[in-house]
């Protein structure tokens, strides 16, 4: 495995590599790894000749009162990680290498941003959007992978790719829990003891979600109703949102009659943690 | 020579050029081509070993009230113009294979494309923007020619060129003029006999400005002040803009002690000419 830290570097090996008929499969992260990185690593191998994992906490996906100083790093631990699963090469950039002087140009997407975690982080999808289009400029993948916890970025990039046109096949990986149901975030280690113990709430609210639905519910305002009253029965968890919204567009459904996704992110102390399922 | 009409063939070619070595010059342009663009072709023959010329008016880079469907077009001509050139493929997409149904990702500029034209067609430069990234990932070319008339578009591209790490060299070819100065654009044909005749006035201020210069004129509103009246002189032009900006930032200067981009926007009935010069 080769720690890659500049761009010219890393698109010569990623055209080196293309000129020797291999195919290439990027796995953006902002590091900080666990096992939900580490099942995209997976499917990346088994869809590509070589993975590349870029480890990068993108600035521009961070607003002003967000936690972009405090995001967890270990790039020691992180290297290894890679190195058990086979990553051929980490893409390890300097932010002042990706955003140099002047920096001016961006990728936004003007629908399906503007709902769920887009409402309360208005400047996050276009960093997002930006940063995986350099990503994919730099690198110049086969494939990338993407997890399905970010329910919204996932549709995101698939929507920017079809529409810019990039040459890149989006893959995607489900949601990777702890066994008590948590889905595994980085940012989960902001949580303290009773934090961790109320964040289950996320998981179980899904539970009751799909449990309603199979029982025939069709009314979205019901089960977000209940989803809610389950959530505020445990002490810390603050709602940002919990919605319905068409699994496809992101526009918000009232009656569930076409594939739709329960969405809902929940503020515990410093931790911000979304989840999400989809019920068909 | 041959005419792609679609997304996946052009892709496949490219894909396929390069497989065998060969390298790509991209000339983007909207049709009913002209002597500029026949100057953008013969740079990028110069410059790669094949050249693909787009033709496409984009639908993304009019505004609500502009000349989208009056726009000239004459692919007949086109075509023998490039194949005379010693192009090798056209790309002619639909609109709709471009706009694809829930079309909604755009790459924007955020601050050099305020100003200028930017200031009069608010979306201009997110379409042309967006319709370049599009034809880069379609057409993957190592080179890309862009005519200096457009000084502010070409600046934009650059900057996003670079921002998102596109992997394509541009080029730029200086103004082609007609004999008797006036730059060559596929909307001079909308021009009456009067206002061909006026319209010599955008290149003569240029003139003025380059004299002004010379003799050690410095400040920016003495030579603009001279550049208007100059215009106003004459009958039909309805001057849009004439700003001294920095060469590099766009930003505008008060005195010209640095490289400054002259340019000017000019209606004349219904068509709307551009000119520039760089000072320095």
């Amino acid at each position: 495995m080769q720690t890659l830290t500049t761009i010219e570097e890393t698109r010569e090996i990623s055209r080196e590599l293309s000129k020797r008929g291999k195919t290439l499969a990027l796995v953006p992260t902002m590091g900080y790894l666990h096992e939900g990185h580490l099942s995209l690593m997976r499917i990346a191998k088994r869809s590509a000749d070589v993975v590349v994992t870029s480890i990068f906490v993108n600035p521009t996906q961070f607003g002003a009162n967000e936690d972009l100083e405090a995001y967890p790093r270990d790039f020691k631990r992180d290297e290894a990680l890679c190195e058990a699963e086979g990553v051929s090469y980490i893409f390890y950039p300097a932010p002042e290498s990706m955003y140099g002087d002047g920096y001016s140009a961006y990728v936004n997407e003007d629908n399906m941003s503007k709902g769920l975690c887009g409402a309360s982080r208005p400047i996050h999808f276009k960093g997002v959007l930006t940063v995986v289009s350099k990503l994919f400029n730099i690198c110049e993948p086969d494939v990338a992978v993407f997890g399905e916890k970010d329910a919204q970025q996932l549709r995101l990039l698939r929507r920017m790719t079809t529409d810019l046109n990039f040459p890149v096949k989006i893959l995607s990986a489900p949601i990777v829990r702890d066994p008590d149901g948590l889905a595994m975030s980085s940012r989960n280690q902001y949580l303290t003891r009773q934090e961790r113990e109320d964040a289950l709430c996320l998981s179980k609210s899904l539970n009751l979600a799909k449990q309603l639905y199979a029982n025939g519910e069709r009314d979205a305002a019901t089960i977000i109703a209940s989803m809610s009253d389950l959530i505020n029965d445990f002490k810390t968890p603050k709602i940002d949102y919990i919605e319905a919204v068409d699994d496809r567009t992101l526009a918000p459904v009232s009656t569930l009659n076409q594939p739709t996704l329960m969405a809902l992110a929940v503020q515990f102390g410093k931790a911000r943690l979304l989840d999400n399922t989809v019920l068909e």
